[in-house]
């Protein structure tokens, strides 16, 4: 894992991937999938929506800390696994072979099988609607992987993957924050 | 356009595509482009990031209603050219050629070129973080359409087209909402 620029975060995020949050709760880390996200500044901050349905919800609250992994497509079983199954009578690093790596920041460990993995901390939540603010305080990517291509979940049990990518650097050049 | 029920509408927004939003203000319809969005709810509810820097805002604030139009990859231009013009001295549905077409329940307009449209009511709007908080409240898709593969935004002036698409109906069926 090479540690990546903060200013360059978000756009881990902005293109809309299923991610794997981990929580550690005094030592006991857990992990879930999550589709609800959203980029909310360059800074970077994001949202995600869960609550009490999902059992890392209180490690989340407690801790006010979590990091947001990014699987790629060949981890796609271990994505759909994770999320439906439960923290409350599953060790999931254990069950799906995958490491937890120590963070730079924050005590939840990254999953070192992702693609990149940010470490975030909580700054608010909006109880009415189940959002979470975070805040990234570090973000590493591992430059030697080479399946690159994430998952987007359609949310009625298909995903699309990654397909080509386009550039549109110069039409956007005007717009885009400095430091990406 | 074929009416979609609302129990799949967020299917179209999960997986993260970037989208155009479109406002009325008095006659005066607008677009923006919005990749920072997030679902919420299936019934369906959206956060969407916005303010007072897209000349959209006081329209989306003042109406409370808005379109979400999901255009696909051969909208590229148009999608980009949107999000670096602004409503305040251009009409954007004349530059871009596209088609202003009725929505069934709310006074902005839909996007005739885009795949499918969610006609959405404002229910809150969180200041503090930017989020507007949208419930859709009618969409329909265009089943003749033969280009269905959406944008995501990299953040960084580049963009990932959906490639193909893989089943996990079956590992999934136990967390899957009625009626998707």
């Amino acid at each position: 894992m090479r540690q990546l620029k903060l200013s360059k975060a978000f756009t881990l995020m902005e293109p809309g991937p299923v991610v794997l949050v981990t929580t550690r709760d005094r030592n006991k880390d857990n992990i879930m999938t999550i589709s609800w996200t959203m980029v909310m500044d360059f800074t970077p901050v994001f949202a995600i929506v869960t609550g009490a349905w999902n059992h890392s919800f209180a490690a989340l609250r407690k801790s006010r800390e979590c990091v947001i992994a990014i699987p790629t497509v060949d981890m796609l079983d271990t994505v759909v696994g994770i999320g439906t199954c439960s923290g409350a009578d599953t060790d999931k690093f254990a069950r799906f072979g995958l490491t937890p790596v120590r963070g730079k920041v924050v005590g939840a460990p990254l999953i070192g099988e992702c693609l990149a993995n940010i470490e975030c901390k909580v700054i608010d939540m909006v109880a009415k609607h189940n959002i979470v603010v975070l805040e990234g305080v570090a973000a590493c990517i591992d430059p030697a992987r080479k399946e690159k291509r994430t998952l987007h979940a359609v949310g009625d049990g298909t995903f699309v993957v990654d397909g080509r990518k386009v550039d549109r650097r110069k039409m956007m050049a005007s717009r885009l924050p400095d430091g990406v």
